[in-house]
């Protein structure tokens, strides 16, 4: 492809609005363009992309079992009514009136079609399983559209929706579906977890999330160095450790600690290290009064976890320090388990402590070599806190790590949520009317380019993985309007890349160097040959891979064997 | 493919509300199901055949240089104000507010949005020309959806826009559009035809509309047996063949004809072909007054043509019985143009009578034997018919013939409507700032499908043109669950075949000969091989193509070979 019959609109300037690298790098190297709030145009460079993402997810769901079908967008009322969503599902549901007044939305998701569909054309546990799946549009109206195409209101979703007789198939075609969406992000050349997750909205029971890992995602997530495991950060375990605690070594004793408030402040105050110290946290008890919970000082209470404690109140209500005082003796800053007469909750970690630092339940004062069930006798311990760096992996293999990451693709085992509101029934093996259990499947399509450029770029412009680079290989010829040996030989290589089906972009713009390897950058197109009169003239072009810090020699004579030898090892 | 892994879902029903042969056959095939009025979802088995149009127009797009970009479906008004059809377009416009109450649409099509990016991208005459393709769901909110995916609110468009500095570029890009949609429909094995056409609302100039011929075509349409010139009826030119008129052989002589009133009458009462009488029809002339037409008694007046006229009104009006009574002498039926006192413009056939029967504007009364010049001297002639079967073709170049078509593309030289309108200019070579010409290219892609059934079709169900077809070929096993050799050769040959790339359906259901004989007819597979216990004893197995009346019988060692020479041959 010539770069003269293409539409290349890059622009130099950083455009003011966009708040996250891959928006701004998707704005500038011209794939998109906004049409309204959380509406964009994918321009031919950035379709290139996010067709190659498109066909991965369709071949590796192809090669699943799974089939393809095309639902409408627009769908009516009437079914979101009978899944009951048409009340529950908030603004973001656009909802459209047509000329007959009947009440229509834009899909933000298919369960409802998919299981009205699947209603009527399947009777028999015989036609089961059965894992549907379509490639479309999207609507969801944000409230605040932004990040580009990571948070718009159209964008393009692999949605599926599997089908079965009985749980044990369900689970069955789950563990394929992990196993597609871990191929389809492998091959996509992407850094990613599979993280187990809480199901949030849509219901039921497992769930897993696939993040693209990026400094700039939204979420933390938990993986082991030395295994599969991986979870959100609010779901992944830590490990009981009181088996190691060691025996105490010093005596307890009271020290004075004017005017320390915090850990912070304890730690400076003594020069100690947090991992020493213990926080008193006084929350909530499930029946009347108070509980207090203790987690050691370089640690983070994880209130999902605590409010799941059978002693702790749900929702997670901390005292004020009123009540603490009444409770404890002392204010925050200086409570701690030693006398404390409230239930006692240590978290394993701060349970697998000996002689550390604690509040003394009296102002301004700690104990120093407190210890668990010589000084504290009545307490329970439980997972209270966020797992951190270096905590062992809850499987037993290696310690975890903690990144951030981008959501980009969720399956859920749904069960019977829709299938038992809308009545979707087969008859089993034994005659019997069950009801449909029923798994969800989505990648955000649109989403992962943005996602992968959040993970693949340096401040000259996007890296492209090689499966999702809108071109190959770029051919930037300096000066070929002037030099005939230049456009010759750029011409012949160019048909040469057709002729092998390489992807190729070759830059004819009457555009000057500096220009046209600054786009080139800017596109992130993996491999770049440039053919100047200099080099030509000792037969030779200049390759430079985008992640390269600098260029080498090739004589054109080995051009394509060379090309060809880049392209196959990939990028 | 395996049946038993695909999901068939065909009716032997044929659904009441479906009215043509295509809505019919695509419901009982279970290609479409119905989801709400006009709203369909594609099931596996029909969006194989939807994939495969779409994939032979972006082929054909992409080949003609043509850029395939994605917009949005939700547009936002303003855009649609600037132009001015916010107003101007009728409630087809489904029209949606966001949850801040602004303004939006769903596309029925991207004039207003293609144009902004453009004027926002191009700045050149040296960018040009460009034309920019997308294939998208689009929404139009039809006052009556019918004819399933014929007459659809959502429904798969091909929509592509060029822009250029002058209307020279945009004739040669229309020009290059006209051969890419021929190659497109020669390609999907289509008998169509591209017809010149009014241009109709989108406005300009010169159009042109491609038509799947079919019996149940809601337009007619003339073409030529000896050239490519085809036109719809209203717009197809006569020739005028005064040149050829014999001289006059018959005296005027004046007949009593009781009764007659109308042509088939007068033919009837002295045996005369049509052919061999005029019929003049009184209108509202231009100016005050009224006007004769006279055409021969076989022809039809176009009142297109007729209004076109500068003596005739327009619209058109007919005179009442009383009007031309007072200003002929006698009422319909006795009407002719000796002697007339009207302005008198002949259609050019009429004109090429000689020795012709007319009305003698005297009740009851016609003349035989009338002749243009000696006994009518004043009148003028023109092209005021439809064309009918026979007549020669107004290149010159064989006779036309009369046909019934589907729209299925519409290519315009839109000019610059729109640009005008939303200002969307570039410099050009001399550094003046000009308005972009534009033109816009259609093709209904979802409903090439139906088009391609009412083209292609028997009472046992669809007959694909092999490009269409969602498998090449059925591999049917009889009784395969209970005979071991046909199990094994039919999976065998399904191996074979899927080795080789041929798109197989092996009918592993365990469903009766004819449920699975009938079931590959209405899907309309174009070629199909059965495997039984019978001629598998004698090593052979049976073909038949879809189109032929018997079957044949193929040793089981020849069947690969056969199958591809079969395949490779076309259907």
């Amino acid at each position: 492809m010539r770069s003269s019959e293409f539409l290349i609109t890059t622009h130099k300037e950083t455009p003011a609005d966009a708040e996250i690298i891959s928006h701004r790098l998707m704005l500038r190297a011209g794939l998109i363009r906004k049409l309204s709030s959380g509406l964009y145009t994918w321009m031919p460079m950035g379709l290139r992309v996010l067709r190659k993402v498109e066909r991965v997810v369709r071949e590796e769901m192809d090669a699943s079992g799974a089939l393809e079908l095309a639902m409408p967008m627009v769908q009516p009322a009437e079914l979101w009514e009978e899944s009951g969503r048409w009340e529950q599902y908030g603004p973001e549901l656009l909802r459209i009136q047509d000329r007959h007044q009947r009440d229509f939305c834009l899909g933000p998701t298919h369960e409802e079609v998919i299981t009205d569909i699947v209603r009527n054309e399947i009777s028999s546990y015989k036609q089961l399983p059965l894992n549907l799946y379509q490639i479309q549009n999207k609507v969801r109206d944000e409230i605040r559209p932004r990040f580009g195409v990571m948070r718009a209101r159209e964008f393009l979703m692999k949605d599926a929706y599997s089908f079965h007789a009985d749980a044990t198939s369900l689970e069955a075609t789950y563990g394929v579906m992990h196993g597609a969406y871990t191929r389809i992000f492998e091959r996509l050349g992407l850094d990613f977890r599979p993280v187990m997750a809480d199901s949030g909205s849509i219901g039921g029971n497992t769930s897993h999330e696939f993040h693209v890992l990026a400094d700039s995602g939204e979420d933390a997530i938990a993986f082991s160095d030395g295994s599969d495991y991986a979870a959100n950060i609010e779901r992944a375990e830590t490990v009981d450790q009181q088996a190691q605690r060691p025996a105490p070594a010093k005596a307890l004793n009271k020290v004075a600690t004017p005017g320390v408030k915090t850990i912070a402040d304890l730690c400076a105050a003594l020069e100690l290290a947090p991992e020493t110290t213990v926080k008193t946290l006084i929350v909530e008890g499930a029946e009347e009064g108070l509980v207090a919970l203790v987690i050691r000082g370089d640690h983070e209470l994880n209130s999902v976890k605590a409010e799941k404690h059978p002693l702790v109140a749900s929702p997670l209500r901390m005292a004020t320090e009123e009540e603490a005082e009444a409770a404890c003796g002392a204010g925050f800053g200086s409570i701690g388990p030693v006398g404390l007469s409230l239930p006692i909750v240590a978290d394993f970690s701060a349970a697998a402590c000996a002689d550390f630092y604690c509040g003394a339940n009296s102002r301004e004062e700690h104990f120093e070599g407190a210890n668990w069930d010589r000084d504290i006798s009545d307490y329970q311990s439980a997972d209270l806190r966020n797992v951190v760096a270096g905590d062992p992996s809850p499987d037993g293999k290696g310690q975890l790590q903690i990144r951030r990451g981008i959501e980009v693709g969720h399956i859920f085992q749904l069960g019977t949520k829709y299938s038992e509101a809308m009545n979707a029934r087969v008859l089993d093996e034994t005659g019997r009317n069950v009801t449909l259990s029923m798994g969800c499947y989505g990648i955000g399509v649109s989403r992962i380019v943005a996602a992968a450029i959040e993970q693949n770029h340096d401040d000259r412009g996007i890296i492209w993985p090689s499966a999702m680079a809108p071109f190959q290989l770029a051919i930037v010829p300096l000066n070929m309007h002037k030099s005939a040996a230049v456009a010759e030989a750029a011409e012949t290589l160019h048909q040469e890349c057709l002729a092998l089906g390489i992807e190729v972009l070759m830059d004819d713009r009457n555009e000057r160097p500096g220009v046209k390897f600054a786009d080139m950058e800017l596109l992130g197109i993996p491999h770049r040959i440039v053919i100047g009169d200099r080099s030509l003239a000792e037969g030779e072009i200049e390759y430079q891979g985008r992640r390269d810090a600098d260029s080498q020699r090739v004589a054109l004579t080995e051009a394509m064997s060379f090309i060809t030898a880049q392209l196959t090892s990939g990028s």
